[in-house]
């Protein structure tokens, strides 16, 4: 019994994600409308072009199996707007910390579904997801701000946890389940004790309690 | 006489072009989320991920002369965002346009100016602004909606005259000019005009009259 029976098929799977990341790409652009800053505003701007990045990535790999991006992503679409919707966070700081924990978690997400893809397929799209996310500096300013302030550290930390649960239930809604609950249950729960654990690791190095 | 004695310095020059490149991502973005579907949404991405890669590529120049991009931005920061929410444009199509015509003028201006820079640090700017602006699905996105409705076309030709008169007079606030208006009219006034024929050229070819 393995994860990775649990893939989608192919197309399934790029149309998710490559809606995603276009989506990661238009959260990071709301949050650089909100940056109180120029020099904030500025240290977005490596995360906007690593979400292009892959999204542009993953649709040179729906375009080489001869299907439309498009068609192939509107299926996700809705489901994703509303994730959207309720993760992006109305203050700076809870954007800049939904735009780093979210992508931190999807990524490694569809990362370990990759294996399940048939043919050279999968390595070559979890190469596209595994290059580099250009979030250091946002883990920087959350870093310096949560530092300074331990109110904000707390709202913060309250935050992360609400993301955690909005991230993980869109992720198990792209699996392709066999019905047989027990079964399915005991596939999904390694792989999203791990997923917890690296998003652990995440809040940790910003100082917020998981 | 020649047009690059008007160049600012160096640093005055890396700030615009930096902050405006970081302007037309916003901007991009925003036009981004006016999009009617999916497919229309999609085709912007590649006009994002040029003018962000523009972006940084100033910002490394900035950073190679010792200098930090915000302070260096900061200055011009006013003037563009007022520009920017002059020109963006309330209906997609309109905001579509912008983000071309826009995009097209401020890149030949300040590919014009760069060799009035010293030393190999013009033509390694130019080459960043030259390099390809992903803007080619913009351009098909409007020729199609034009073609289809004669009344969009002829608001949108009024819209790309305001378009012009505004880009030029931010481009004209750039320029190092020496106080004497006769000398610098005649070295602007060929370089302007070359500028407008390149913009007509793009408004032809949507079948726009300029």
């Amino acid at each position: 019994m393995s994860f990775d029976e649990l893939t989608p098929e192919p197309m399934s799977y790029l149309g998710q994600v490559a809606y995603l990341q276009l989506d990661q790409f238009e959260s990071i652009a709301r949050t650089v409308s909100m940056a109180p800053d120029l020099a904030s505003k500025e240290r977005l701007s490596p995360a906007a072009s690593a979400a292009l990045a892959k999204h542009q990535g993953v649709i040179a790999e729906i375009r080489r199996r001869g299907a439309e991006p498009d068609a192939v992503m509107a299926p996700f679409a809705e489901a994703i707007d509303r994730y959207q919707r309720a993760t992006q966070g109305a203050r700076w700081h809870e954007a800049l910390l939904s735009n780093h924990l979210t992508a931190g978690l999807l990524d490694d997400f569809f990362i370990s579904l990759a294996s399940g893809l048939p043919g050279d397929f999968g390595p070559r799209v979890a190469s596209v997801l595994a290059a580099d996310s250009g979030r250091e500096q946002i883990v920087e300013m959350l870093g310096e701000a949560i530092a300074a302030d331990p109110v904000l550290g707390s709202r913060l930390a309250m935050w992360g946890r609400r993301l955690v649960g909005d991230t993980l239930l869109l992720a198990r809604s792209g699996l392709s389940l066999s019905g047989d609950a027990a079964s399915d249950e005991s596939r999904i729960e390694p792989v999203f004790t791990e997923l917890i654990a690296a998003h652990t690791r995440r809040m940790d190095a910003l100082g917020l309690t998981a």
